[in-house]
């Protein structure tokens, strides 16, 4: 299963508005088909596994990091091809909450005979899969913000100088971030000022996430969609009414990349399900231009609370990452 | 040498004026002695290791982090004290720059026939004495900032709240820290508003650091130097002649613990040598109180940097410390 996840992971970003699934298929000790989700979200990671492995799928057992569809969309469904590929066992990570599956897809394999067994990693599974439980359960996609700042929590000094505060390696950090995201986001402010790209560089020929740029007044010139640029949507409105939309559009994975105002609306409306911090070792000061607007708190119980998943160093750079703590 | 240097690194904070020492005596691949400078400075590593070693010192090697002395001071120095112990080799790590020493205890050791290799883990015991050397070399303590921060870099909420941002394991582990420092220094805002305490508690009973109050003005009743607390000096005055005289007293290694302004006064000064972070998983907005004052920066150049030392999770906490980088 640990595999089967590590495969899913390549799907990230590349697969909305279906999940990024992983699945190795074993006979015998011996890994007998590997497959992920490709991108776009088709062919799904099952079908690849058995397709690699062909007759030697009879008999084996398949791991999947979801539970396999059940029902027929544009491709048949995947317990189906389970189930005619003849494989005698299948483990599943986490159920499927679309209500299409929702348990059914485990129901057909059990119904044919095949041994299943469900919740294996599922904690993992779940944080992998967060972008499109998030879109199923909550009709929204998972936001990550990130910020990249001075030691004091500063975008830029008091006279807008902002280039570049933290180093080339963490700048590439966030290109491979952008990679695992279905989109970029920034505010209207932001791509009038910096005119950004939004994109992913120096990662070769990868799927584009589309570039989101929130704001109700005419957009500045941003390069249309094309190779090396993803599609751009314009839209505007309170946080929720944007992230509820974004999600009816199919994205399940949103990066947040500022300005502060936007960041800080965000924040308000408790949008943000994970933080990710780049922070370099300089001091900017007061008069700096803070990375994250006014939030209005009288009071600190009201501050939303993050938990730290992870930290290390990229570069000179201090690199920190954080998710929301819901009760 | 490395256990040399552990050993060291228990009488930081201790020490002041003298440098934290360590020493450790083997004969036949045996420890025969272990020693590191007392409270106050006396007695001397080298002088515990001998006595405990006792007539196995005689041919035994002394591992010593830093160049034993050859002045007479209140003790005799330990160069003739390892001479008269009739040991056959000496390691040192780094060469003492006191110029009452400078060389002269390796001299003293070679002249009587010791053999003796100097330079050991240097960088290591150079870190380790960092307080020391300062005070001898730049005539001025070792200065570290500590800033225990919201993830946006705030230290209170507008209106003032910030108990508590971070949590009881990073709290009790500024006490750890300001057990390694000779003194706690806070500007008088700080000390009006919040009437600080600046001793440590949770670690028995321990030599108290100095507390150093920044302010031309009154000072606020705060407790009398007594049982868990250190002695109280009030100094006044631009940072650079403040630190001087901080030096000219003794003091090794001190840390500031704020306020803004004050914080922004060192930084601005060039004063900082060491930050040490530590960030909770909490936003607080641009709102909120910044953890340091204007620097009044026009170019991203000019702004101070550091090197990033270590990061881990302190509880729910992201601890962090950083080195000046000085060309």
């Amino acid at each position: 299963m640990k595999h089967a996840l590590v495969l899913a992971r390549r799907g990230l970003g590349n697969t909305w508005p279906n999940p990024a699934v992983g699945c190795v298929v074993i006979r015998d000790g011996r890994v007998v088909g590997r497959g992920w989700t490709q991108p776009g979200g088709r062919p799904h990671a099952e079908r690849v596994a058995l397709d690699q492995a062909g007759a030697l799928a009879r008999d084996a057992t398949a791991y999947v990091t979801l539970e396999p569809c059940a029902h027929h969309g544009r491709t048949p469904p995947c317990a189906e091809a389970l189930i005619a590929a003849g494989v005698a066992r299948v483990v599943s990570a986490t159920e499927d909450p679309d209500p299409r599956v929702a348990g059914r897809g485990l129901a057909l394999l059990r119904d044919a005979g095949i041994a299943v067994t469900a919740g294996i990693c599922e904690a993992e599974a779940r944080g992998l899969q967060s972008g499109f439980l998030s879109r199923i359960q909550r009709g929204r996609p998972w936001l990550t913000l990130k910020l990249a700042t001075s030691f004091d929590g500063r975008i830029a000094t008091s006279t807008g100088e902002s280039q570049w505060i933290t180093g080339a390696e963490a700048r590439r950090h966030v290109h491979a971030l952008r990679l695992i995201h279905d989109a970029v986001m920034v505010g209207g402010g932001t791509a009038r000022d910096d005119h950004p790209s939004l994109n992913v560089r120096g990662f070769g020929d990868v799927r584009q996430p589309v570039r989101v740029v929130l704001s109700s007044r005419e957009l500045p010139h941003l390069p249309p969609e094309g190779a090396g640029v993803g599609p751009l949507w314009q839209v505007a409105g309170e946080p929720s009414a944007v992230m509820a939309d974004l999600g009816q559009r199919g994205l399940t994975r949103v990066l947040l990349e500022g300005g502060g105002q936007t960041a800080a609306a965000f924040l308000k409306a408790d949008l943000v399900d994970e933080l990710v911090g780049y922070s370099a070792g300089i001091m900017l000061g007061g008069d700096g231009r803070a990375a994250v607007g006014s939030l209005g708190l009288s009071a600190l119980a009201d501050a939303p609370r993050f938990d730290l998943v992870e930290t290390r160093r990229i570069g000179g750079d201090l690199f920190h990452r954080w998710r929301r703590i819901r009760n």
